[in-house]
């Protein structure tokens, strides 16, 4: 085990502001750095994987795992559950990974109140015309659905106010480097790298 | 005047950990970052201008400023006088400028009571015998002094936990881009990002 611990994080944005794309970049940086792998009842989709995309389970077994009080915040959307093992996130901080958390600002309140060290990211698009674009780019649904979508998005956006920090994804490239900031921040605390640096303070403090 | 509003950081570090060189490369690439100059009851060295260096004021002027309440903190050391204005910091912050208050633990202490939102950075040398060495290398002074500011560099650093970042000042462009790292952080902080972008936020929030 490293004497680096990781530092958790939550990122939360309205659909159509990029927040997969920056995550999926940004990992590609940082082979120390991973997103959360949640549990979930339903069913996978064509390409995802087990353990990889999601840990798909029975409603049995999510179900057990409430009740041994393992999950960080989970929540049920129609028939399927959703939720965040603690254990695992736990294994992947003590190992000195930064974690992430791809959840919405309802999970985000849950986690806060059980982990206060919690950093939290929101990431807004930089216009709502840019907004309405991307989400009519899907080109899969029907305009109504377009409108709920984007009445789903503002609510999300309006507990920006919530977050920590917040990142504008106008330029791609500078909201990544936005975010990598960030996280690359927080390896600098004080407590972190006090722990990291054990040896060399006690040597520095030590008298002749 | 800017809507952006800058930070405030306060650098500490044992005499010897490369603190003077750090902040001189950090400003040399970010013009919206600057030191806040002090005010001092001392005589210029050579080579030092009034307002650059320092404000240099008489005792008079100086106890004057105090009466005022014009100072965020300020210590006499031996015969002279030395003080952050408040104002002239408070001014820089508006125009969306970085300040840094290049000071002491004790400096430190007085202003965080003052302003509970500065972010504090220590700096410590990569290694006992590292440190040794520069205050050594400086070359002008008997062992008897080298010993007594190893011994105040040792005080110094025994307060590294009361920072809120810490650095390990080993190499050089490391350490400057962790530095740059911490600063350019804060920027992002959600209350900066909702002022700075309050224009984008009611946009993104309107009904249609």
């Amino acid at each position: 085990m490293s004497a680096n611990r990781g530092n958790l994080f939550i990122l939360s944005a309205p659909s159509g502001a990029g927040k997969s794309s920056l995550i999926t970049a940004l990992l590609k940086r940082h082979a120390d750095m991973k997103v959360s792998v949640s549990h979930t009842t339903r069913q996978p989709r064509p390409g995802e994987e087990n353990a990889v995309h999601y840990h798909f389970v029975t409603v049995d077994e999510f179900k057990a795992l409430i009740d041994k009080n393992d999950f960080f915040e989970w929540a049920q959307v129609f028939e399927n559950y959703y939720g965040t093992s603690k254990q695992a996130i736990e294994t992947q901080l003590a190992h000195g990974i930064d974690v992430f958390l791809d959840i919405d600002w309802q999970g985000a309140r849950q986690v806060r109140e059980l982990a206060p060290d919690v950093q939290t990211i929101f990431i807004v698009p930089p216009s709502k015309a840019e907004l309405e674009s991307r989400l009519n780019n899907r080109g899969q649904d029907s305009a109504e659905v377009i409108a709920s979508r984007m009445a789903k998005a503002q609510a999300e956006t309006s507990h920006y106010d919530e977050y920590d920090y917040m990142i504008i994804n106008d330029d791609f490239d500078i909201a990544l480097s936005e975010l990598e900031t960030i996280v690359l921040s927080h390896r600098l605390k004080q407590s972190n790298q006090a722990l990291k640096y054990q040896p060399l303070l006690t040597d520095l403090l030590k008298e002749d």
